[in-house]
Formats: C-alpha cells, sequence, structure tokens
C-alpha cells in the first residue's frame, strides 16, 4: 500500500519530459534498477516516449530499450515515425536490427531500412532472409577479421589502435581470412600473448570450426555443447566468413523456445502479448484460439445430446460429466508435456509410436484405476448406488487410459506432420478425451439403466 | 519404417560393449550425433551402462553424460554405486558436480562427495550451500587470479606454461586479487598485448565490476543487460573472490525457468520426468497433483448437485455444462499465462490488481461477449428455445469475464504471497470457474425454468 501513495517512477518521469529537463531525466533513468526500465517505459503515454526520444537522442534510447523483451521492443518501434525508428535501429548490434525488423510487417520494416544508411541496411537485409533461429538469424556482424598475410603485430596495433570501439564487442577471438574471404583459422586473443609480433598470423592460427549459416538451433547447441567456446565464425557452404554466433545467443534462443512452447499450450498464438497493448488486438488474438475451441467442445458435448434419454433417467450422471472431462484433459495433459520435452530433449523421435503407447500406457493403466476408484467411491457415497460408482469409475479408468495414451501420441504425430505440438495437442486431446468420456459414462450407463434408478 | 529395419545405435552399442572391443566403442560413440547421445544412453540397459563406463572409464564417461539434460545425468549418476558416481563426477567443472549432487537425495551425495579427493570435495560442498540460482549457485571455481604485485610477465608466463591446462577453461579475463583474497580488479586478456610485460597488473587492471554471491537470477540478468562481458567475477560480502559467473550460465538458467513454468502449469511438479524412469515413481508424481484436482472437481461439481431439480427439467443444460467449464477454463489461461509472463518480465508488480482488473476486464467483457453469442446461437439453433440461448449465453459471456479477470489476478495473488504461480494457478481456476458456470447456467435457469420447458 505504501507503494501507491509514493510517486511512481514514470508520473516523475513525465514530469520530467514536460518540463524538458534531459539532465533530471538521465539522472532518473540511471537510479532506476534495470530490471524496472521495461514496467516504466510502458505506464507512460505514447506521446511522453516520443518526446523521452527526442529529449535522450537516439543513441541512448536505443540502450535503454535493448535489454527489454521482443514484444516490448517491438511495440516501442512500431509507435515511431520509420525515421526516428531507423536512428534507433541503427544503435543496436547487427543481430538485434534484424531481430526487430524480422518482428515488424514487412512494410514497416521496408520503410525503416529506407531511413537507414544504405550500407547498414544491405547488411540487415541480408540478415532478415536467413530463418530467426538459423546460424544466419543468430550471427552477429561485429567481429574482428584479418587477412591471413597480417603479421601478430598489425592484429596487435588494430587492437590497440581501436580499442574503445572493439570495447563493446567483448572480443573473444579473431578470426584469420584467405582469398574470396573464405575462413582460414581463429586466434583466441591470449594466443597472440605467447609470440613474436614479427610472426605471420597464418603461424599462429588454429584450424578453424564454424557453424554452417543455414545451421538449425539443435545443431548449434550440439556444437557448444561439445566445445567449450563462448563464440564461433559462421561460414557460408564455400566457407566464407559471414559472421560469429554466441554461445549465451544459443542458449537464449533455446530458453526463448521454452517460452514459447508454455505461451502456446496455454492458449496464446503466435508472438507474446504484453497488457500495454490495446484491447481490441489482445481480445482478438486470444479469441482465435478460443473461437476454435468453442467449436470442438460443441463437437464434444453432441455426445451427450445423443445421450438425453439416459442422462434424463439418472440426472446424478450430469454431475460427473464435467469432472470426467477435466480430469482427462489433466490427466492426458501431463503426457502432452513429457512427449514434448522429450521430443525437445532428443529423448524420442517422431516415429516411435509403439515405445509411447508402452509408457504412457502402463501410468495411465496405474492413475485410471487410483483415479477411477476415488470417483468412484465419491458416486457410491453421495448415491448410495453402487452401480453409479461401477460407471462413472470404470468410465474414468479408461478415459483416463486413452487421455494418457493419446496424450502421449499426439504431440509425436504432430510433430511428423511438422505442426507445433505445443499449439495444437491440447484441443485435439481434450475434443476426443470429451467424446470418449462422455461417451463410456453415458453408454455403460444405457447398458446399466435398470440399476442406476 | 526403414528406420525400425536398420539397427538401432544402441542395439549395436550393447553387442560391442558385451564383446568388450571398447576401440570400437569409440568409434561409436564418436560417430552418434552428440543429440543421440542421450537418447542410446537411456536406450542402453543399467547393466550395459556400467559396463560402459567400465570399458570408458570415468573422464569419457563424464564428458559423454555432462551435454545431457540435468534429469537425465541424475538418473544415469543414481544408478551407479557412490565410488563410481564419485570418479564422474570428480570429472565435471565444479559448478555442474555441485548441480548433480543438489539434486540427488542428501545421503547419496554425501557418499559420492566420501568417495571424491577432500579438497575437491570441500569446493563442492561449499557450492552446494548456495542456492541454485544465485550467483554462489551458478559460479565456477575453475578461473584465473594472480596477486596484485605480479607483473604482466608473470601473467603471461603463468598462461604459457599452463595453456593445455586451461585449455577448457576458454579464458576471457584474469582476475587479480589483493590482501585476504579480495579482489582487486580484472584484466581482458587483450589489455595485456598493449603493455610491456615489466609493468605490474596493478597499473594495467580495470576496477572489478562484481556480482554478488546472494545475487538472484533476476539481478544477474540486469547486471548482463547492463554489460557486455561474457563473464563476472563473484564476491562475498566482504570483497573476496569466490568464482565467476558466467553470461551463457544466466542465460541458461533463465530459460530453465521457462521449462519449468511449462511442466508445472501442465501438471507436472518438482523436477523433469523421463520415460526411461520406473514407471511406478512416473505414476506416483502424476497421481499427486491429480489427485488434488479431483478433489477440486468433486467440489466444483457439488454446484450442480445442488441444482438437479433445475437439470432434470431442462436436460438440454447438461450438454452445456461441460462446454462452459471448459471454455471459462482455456479463456482464464490465457490471462494466467500473460500474468505469469508479465511478472517474469518485470512488467507487472504483484500488487497491482487494479491494473490487471482493467486491463483483463475489457477483454474479458469482449471475449465473453463474442463466445457468449456463439454458444447462446448454438443453443437456440439446436432446440429452438430463444431462452435457452439467452440462458446459457448470458452465463458464458459472465462467466469469461470472471474467468479472464481471475486468471489475471490468482498469479500476481500467489507471487504476493510467495508461491510458485504456474504450479497453482490453473487448479484453483478452474475450480472457482467451475463452481461460477455451473452457478450461473442453472441459477438462470430456475429463474427462467417456465420459459425453459
Amino acid at each position: 500500500m505504501t507503494e501507491t501513495l509514493q510517486i511512481q517512477p514514470w508520473d516523475r518521469l513525465a514530469q520530467l519530459i514536460a518540463a524538458g529537463d534531459d539532465e533530471e531525466v538521465r539522472t532518473l533513468l540511471g537510479q532506476l534498477p534495470s530490471g524496472d526500465v521495461g514496467r516504466t517505459l510502458s505506464r507512460l503515454t505514447e506521446e511522453n516516449r516520443t518526446a523521452l526520444l527526442l529529449l535522450l537522442g537516439p543513441e541512448a534510447y536505443a540502450s535503454l530499450i535493448e535489454p527489454l523483451s521482443g514484444a516490448q521492443t517491438r511495440q516501442l518501434i512500431e509507435e515511431l515515425s520509420a525515421e526516428q525508428a531507423a536512428a534507433i535501429v541503427e544503435e543496436l548490434p547487427s543481430a538485434e536490427q534484424a531481430d526487430v525488423l524480422g518482428d515488424l510487417a514487412t512494410e514497416e520494416a521496408a520503410a525503416i531500412l529506407h531511413h537507414m544508411p544504405a550500407a547498414e541496411a544491405e547488411t540487415t537485409r541480408q540478415l532478415l532472409q536467413y530463418p530467426p533461429d538459423s546460424g544466419g538469424g543468430l550471427m552477429i556482424t561485429e567481429y574482428l577479421s584479418y587477412g591471413a598475410e597480417s603479421t601478430v603485430g598489425d592484429v596487435v596495433e588494430d587492437m590497440i589502435r581501436n580499442r574503445e570501439r572493439y570495447y563493446d564487442y567483448d572480443v573473444q577471438y579473431c578470426y584469420i581470412t584467405g582469398p574470396g574471404g573464405r575462413l582460414a583459422g581463429v586466434l583466441r586473443l591470449r594466443d597472440l600473448l605467447m609470440v613474436r609480433h614479427s610472426q605471420p598470423v597464418s603461424s599462429v592460427m588454429r584450424p578453424p570450426l564454424s557453424i554452417d549459416v543455414a545451421a538449425a538451433l539443435d545443431e548449434m547447441k550440439h556444437f557448444f555443447d561439445d566445445h567449450p567456446f563462448v563464440g564461433a565464425p559462421v561460414t557460408d557452404r564455400d566457407g566464407v566468413l559471414l559472421g560469429v554466433v554466441r554461445r549465451s545467443s544459443v542458449v537464449e534462443a533455446l530458453g526463448e523456445k521454452a517460452t514459447e512452447v508454455f505461451l502456446a499450450v496455454s492458449g496464446l498464438i503466435r508472438e507474446d502479448e504484453l497488457r500495454t497493448m490495446p484491447v481490441l488486438k489482445r481480445a482478438r488474438r486470444r479469441l482465435s484460439w478460443l473461437s476454435l475451441n468453442i467449436l470442438l467442445n460443441v463437437l464434444a458435448a453432441s455426445v451427450i445430446a445423443f445421450y438425453q434419454d439416459t442422462l434424463a433417467a439418472v440426472i446424478a450422471l450430469a454431475v460427473f460429466l464435467p469432472i470426467i472431462s477435466d480430469m482427462s484433459g489433466c490427466s492426458g495433459n501431463q503426457a502432452v508435456a513429457v512427449s514434448i520435452r522429450e521430443l525437445t530433449l532428443g529423448l524420442v523421435r517422431p516415429y516411435e509410436f509403439l515405445r509411447v503407447v508402452g509408457k504412457e500406457g502402463a501410468v495411465g493403466l496405474l492413475n485410471g484405476l487410483v483415479l477411477g476408484l476415488l470417483l468412484g467411491t465419491a458416486a457410491v457415497l453421495w448415491k448410495g448406488n453402487i452401480f453409479l460408482g461401477l460407471v462413472v469409475g470404470t468410465a474414468l479408468m479408461f478415459n483416463t487410459l486413452v487421455a494418457v495414451v493419446l496424450g502421449g501420441l499426439i504431440p509425436l504425430a504432430l510433430r511428423a506432420a511438422k505442426q507445433d505440438p505445443a499449439l495444437a495437442s491440447g484441443p485435439i486431446l481434450t475434443t476426443v478425451t470429451d467424446m470418449v468420456g462422455f461417451f463410456l459414462v453415458l453408454s455403460f450407463a444405457s447398458v446399466m439403466l435398470g440399476l442406476l434408478v
């Protein structure tokens, strides 16, 4: 509660922006814990953010928004004119330029590129052609390379001359190129310490290990698992040096995949939603997934409609239908998560159906027995009719088995069909298990109708 | 299908192990794509894995299992004797030693430490005392440090002398310590290139930026957001140098958090489940969450039991109950995911309830209107009774609003109460929205009973 009595940093910032006090604005932003920058920026009005950009200049504004999440950076760039956006994008490292522009609509990105210096725009255009999580998509183009004819002294001199400019790169390696820009070797900085300056670099460099520009995220992960490097050169099919992929970029891309999976299983498709986005946009995005779901739900519930007479005769069954639907969903989703996890870790391949059936069948049977027994007992205790317990308990037992086995299989099938398991597994699973579950309860009940009423 | 006709690598490996052909085993493992190592190892029998360890020796076996996921590494270590395990753990980098042992039961870890060389065991014991995602928990203790009295020449000589041993560290910085091991400065390797060897390191070192041993993951993220370093020294309260945290370790820990969130919302609590674990263990773990859920489900369904007479009069309502339950769960879980995401990004604080109510209320109202209209129309088309449509449509509309607002709030409330939002939000949400949803449909229907039959 004390928090609401204090003046919030964004309110204070808005006052300072209105007063045009750029000194104080800088001081305030400097004092803000870096974890608060994103929230503070997001709570300013759009006008105030634009005023802030004018006050700070594009370089300082760029370094302010660079650490923010992709979704927030995109949002902040989108609200600017193409010219303003270009001035900021220019200040970002090459890989992030491509990230930000790749997230925008094509025309918007083109407009921003149009306002950037021609050479830089060209580099970024080329980076934009690589798939986001490929070697080319993750690489940075800020690196040091020297011709094979250079001497150690040339390299050291260049580094001394440009120490300020290289500071931000946090240089770890120098790359040595031969004819046509082909990667010829790698020098660790520490190798340079141990040799005479008159030696040619070609005599001290190591043979290069490189990542292909088309390498998939998995391959890069394995590369860095196998080698202790903090970065690796990226080459094209001809061995020409194109950029550098850092270990941390690969690890970060893998982490982002995990976040995407979480958002997708929660029914948030495509990109991140932030609450600073317009209401209509947020509502529409969520609705695209919900409206598909309601159709599937109506389809599943049609099984109940088919058995209305049974239900009318034993109205108590209506109490158990949502329970069976929800519990089968829960059991099945656990198996979905294990399959998605094992697919990610490479512990199961999409065609290994039989293995999953065996492994999930055993768990599904055990947990079906326990849950069926629990629900059956609850039914008997409530209505004093042992047959009611038998019907709902048996139905839940079989449906748990079905849900767990299907939950294990669906992600494999979707992956085999080149679809995203995180997005579609849930809706497919719950529709099928609802239908089967409703059918099991109501058909069992129909058969035993005389014993239930 | 062709895959099943070929001999699988684990079958071939088992044959070679049985033949005791360590040359061929090494060749086969070397040819295996590194992404396949985990799967291949997991498909061997336990006996064959132990035989493989004896064949390869602990060092090679350690480097084989080091890149695998935490859950799999733990499983592979658990099946060994404490002595065998110690020989392998010894070969891992210090931070991973602590990771692996921290995941084991306390007695098991103690038994393994008992078989390790005293000095190394002591280091690992100390690392084990730090919380897993703190500065101390993520740091490695393999780094280069020199006394402030050293000269540049001393440092360079040491690096040349130990080049083989330092190779695996991929050294980027040297740390300079003063009295009592206090961190006095940092040297980038490239700084060493630019100075005479007779100079004392104290004259060329930079003032150190360091991470506190108790720093939280968030703080370390912000540190590396603010600075372009690939690693940073970790110090205790007195400024004594304890280790080094690498940027990639911080990024990796953040990615693992995202995976944990995904597994938790899917109802897999605590640790990773792999299908190579024993069936009973897997079933029991999943059941702990499911049995809580079935209780909550029965609680929610008791609302239906209360309205049995209404339901008996308008049996068509039974078709809509599972739909309303499931759809409200879907809508609410989207809001849960957005809240968890915004909490992670620091875009919302746990006490900002009003903000979330406003932002989610708008979306909930819009989507409630659309979904209510859809379901209401479906009901009218099916039964030709406009009042039935009104009842189920209005109930879904209001319940969507409730679910979306609650879904947004629950993670904030759990975070404020220091609970894990990923684990508990789903069950709490669906229980409440089921109860409210069932109540809305059935109480509306009770009021309009005359118009529905």
